[in-house]
């Protein structure tokens, strides 16, 4: 796998020519698979949104295809606040654009970059939700007594099920994490114990990039997947065809 | 939304009727938004499997639909150990075993429920993927200043991505997060600052439940999405349709 480059999994589904899908039985159809593999790879980090709505029932549909994540010990650890108020929304903008700045700094050489990106997606985007996990988590032990984190990885999973979902209503999202957990947690009447862990902006977009935003301002490229798998030992490149 | 119970997206989806989708030019086709519902809705997390292998072809794209993962800062903080030998399986299953009965101790009274759910899968399966965040993570500072764990909810989509495109492609997955991740570290030979995450079975199955095993085994029930959804403020009901 060591010479693959941006491996497309649709590309490789179309030319998967004669062989059928090993568990047959339970595969979906050729084109079903197609349409999930296009969700994954057109799915961007969205930063410009064009305004508009989104309509009740398909924010509904978005929630629940969050809803139907996995989870650690099925505990569900997540939390949706829709954020409706002008006012709010723009408290909320204020927080970002105030760690944005204590971000830039921290960043030492790379500080102009960074404030080269905007987020204007918390103002502009049709709708702002945002995503917390709740207080008493500490009551789940199931999976989670020596990885205490794997309620962030369960919502991290719903999350990843709704921007999926978005993208195939054609709906664009983008999940800011630039934020003080505490004082957006104290804006939103947030109880002790649960934490806020994005902003999701989400919304009608004029149009999709046609790769990840950061690899187009040339932030950070794409790793060749060939580098990211190893086999039996950490550094143990394996050998796949190409 | 109070009084909706186990609301399915796609169900909704087949009653749109008449309203088109809000952002029409860019949403998929019918029947391709249904087939990503779908993979989100019969996606199970499986502790039962039937053998057999995973082509690779196959496992090439499911890596590579984990790698088409959204991340924090583009910093792609996900790296995939294949488990190939034999007795390194056993020696993964061995260190799961060892903390499903510290995890069952301390749960208490539900210490003997707990001991029912067997992990057999890391024996049977026929894949099993270790996930860890890599070393010198430390260096990437871009939405992970107030919030370093963002790493690991990048990680967290990759999976789930890989889950997603599983459940299309006909095979089933389990994630187990019951281990002790600096003993799997040291059986993998992974750097000092890598931390594992999940310890991926993956292959045929005999049939996928239709409802979470969890709930399933009376575990625990699935919430109601009415129960998860404020507006504006934490704990402030929202009302939209059933």
């Amino acid at each position: 796998m060591r010479s693959m480059r941006v491996f497309r999994p649709s590309a490789a589904l179309r030319t998967e020519g004669v062989n059928a899908p090993c568990n047959a039985g339970h595969a979906f159809s050729l084109f079903e698979r197609q349409a999930v593999y296009r969700a994954i790879e057109e799915r961007r980090d969205m930063r410009h949104f064009s305004g508009g709505t989104v309509a009740d029932d398909l924010l509904q549909r978005l929630l629940s295809a969050a809803h139907h994540a996995p989870s650690v010990g099925f505990m569900q650890p997540w939390r949706f606040i829709r954020i409706r108020s002008r006012p709010l929304r723009e408290a909320v903008h204020a927080l970002v654009e105030q760690e944005r700045c204590l971000t830039a700094q921290a960043m030492g050489e790379r500080e102009d970059d960074f404030m080269k990106l905007k987020v204007q997606g918390v103002l502009d985007a049709a709708e702002v939700l945002v995503v917390a996990l709740p207080p008493g988590r500490e009551a789940h032990v199931f999976g989670r007594r020596t990885l205490p984190e794997m309620d962030l990885a369960s919502a991290a999973c719903a999350i990843q099920n709704l921007w999926l979902a978005a993208r195939a209503e054609g709906l664009g999202m983008g999940w800011v994490s630039i934020f003080c957990p505490n004082k957006l947690g104290r804006l939103l009447g947030m109880p002790e114990g649960s934490q806020p862990i994005a902003v999701l902006c989400l919304g009608p977009v004029h149009a999709f990039y046609d790769q990840p935003m950061l690899q187009a301002e040339k932030w950070a490229r794409r790793a060749a997947l060939a580098d990211l798998v190893f086999e039996d030992h950490w550094g143990q490149f394996t050998e796949m065809p190409d």
